[in-house]
């Protein structure tokens, strides 16, 4: 059931449904955007059963199939559980297990794998975006955890998790160290010296109590101090990596601070556009046909 | 103002005033315990400009003089801000800054210090319990801020602070490993497990995200997640570490864990008795008079 939007001719629609929100667009063949539509019902908050519903609503009057779906609602917490693929995985590893929850509408599957020690590990959402990068090498997705990933030829050949935004939530909010936080401009300066801190002596669990000490001793500010740990965990996470070179696919903000805390660290880090996921989801739609 | 308790003489009034409880003591001049009393009214359970006030209805018949207090009382959110003496530092370092509160009501000072890179540390209240420990060499007290301490002829040389048990309990209690965290007995088995994983590729920020996926996987139940995620902090702790050899100076339960992470590594630790440390207020109320 084609359909046309702007003169253009819809091929697939996109859903990107996450935790705290649900993306829906309509792409041509080749995985350019024609339009779309953004709500905050991520799946914490569908009531179960509900997944059906919400999604009509959301592509009210966009009656194309196929509707290729990504992200948690794949979970055991979302629409229903599509499994894990086993990488390495590409394209054709993906759409061999897509999960078709209504006529005309899949669930993209997540991937696992296992890292050196038999430590299994898992993604949901970020391997349509890496292969929508149509990226090589080594890929960074950041945020609340992030993702460390290598694609070579295409195909997704292991990758490991990194919970470095969640951590630094954590702190912000909950701990002794937020509580000498305040609002403001995010500080480079303080960041660098975080990114240095994170290679002394002591490990993360003794860096992060200086964020505390050197604010007592009125050696960094309030608005500062939120800066250096952010600069703490970030340079950890960068430290604990092989590769010198890699891609960073992710929010503009976000990326950017990676790509200076590679700098310092004498690593290269090159920003890729993060919005070319939905090409995956454009492809694997014509997988189907 | 001498007095009796149980027949023996009151040399000196010991006070504990941390965070979240208070603890009184009457001791003799040795530092032995002759009574006793705890409440909950730690410096965050009492108002500005009323310490006094509890101080007095806690140690309500008990007139004895000196009083010697030690703890979170003498931060800037407790009765009076003492000053961090800086290390090295012994009793008469510390016995130089008391800081009266009232005519025979002194608080003691907290010690700070700069680790290799120049960053500060800070301790309150730890120092008095090593100093009535006679401990030597190398002192771990584990807790919310674990401090390791170097004593070398009775001085305090040099500590580090590390934040595990308060990482511990902020992904206990807000992370998404949490989530799946159910109560249960202490599991020796997965405590081991997370030990030998804080040792593997990755770093702590990797090693977290796998306590989720080994629950995914069904490798880890709900009750040894707990003690998993216990043994991947202490062991990131511990491996810190240059010394091979330590004393540990905490609560039974905490103690005997970083003992058996200790034994795990290689590490020889030696526990102490955790009630000493009021023997340290004796001996600073002794150089009073």
């Amino acid at each position: 059931m084609a359909g046309e939007a702007g003169g253009a001719r819809v091929a697939v629609i996109a859903v990107d449904w996450g935790t705290s929100s649900l993306r829906v667009y309509r792409l041509d063949s080749i995985g350019r955007i024609l339009q779309s539509r953004t709500s905050d019902q991520g799946i914490l908050n569908v009531a179960s059963g509900q997944f059906a519903r919400v999604l009509e609503e959301q592509i009210a009057g966009w009656n194309e199939t196929p509707i290729l779906m990504s992200g948690m609602v794949g979970s055991r917490q979302g629409w229903r559980e599509a499994p894990y693929v086993q990488c390495p995985a590409g394209f054709d590893e993906i759409a061999a297990q897509l999960v078709e929850v209504r006529p005309g509408a899949w669930i993209v599957p997540g991937l696992s794998c296992r890292d050196a020690s038999g430590v299994p590990d898992v993604m949901r959402g970020e391997e349509v975006q890496i292969l929508g990068s149509s990226a090589e090498g080594t890929v960074c997705l950041p945020g609340t955890h992030s993702k460390w990933v290598v694609v070579e030829n295409g195909r997704i050949e292991r990758f490991s998790t990194f919970m470095t935004g969640e951590v630094y939530a954590l702190l912000r909010q909950h701990s002794i160290l937020g509580r000498m936080m305040e609002e403001g401009e995010p500080d480079a300066g303080a960041f660098a010296d975080g990114v240095k801190r994170s290679g002394e002596g002591g490990g993360m669990l003794h860096h992060l109590f200086g964020v505390r000490t050197r604010g007592l001793m009125g050696e960094l500010g309030g608005a500062a101090a939120a800066s250096y740990l952010s600069g703490i965990v970030i340079g950890h996470e960068l430290r604990a990596q092989d590769a010198r070179e890699f891609s960073v696919l992710g929010t503009a903000e976000l990326a950017a601070l990676y790509q200076r805390a590679a700098a310092l660290l004498g690593m290269n880090a090159r920003l890729l556009d993060p919005e070319s996921g939905v090409r995956a989801l454009a492809r694997l739609g014509a997988m189907l046909r």
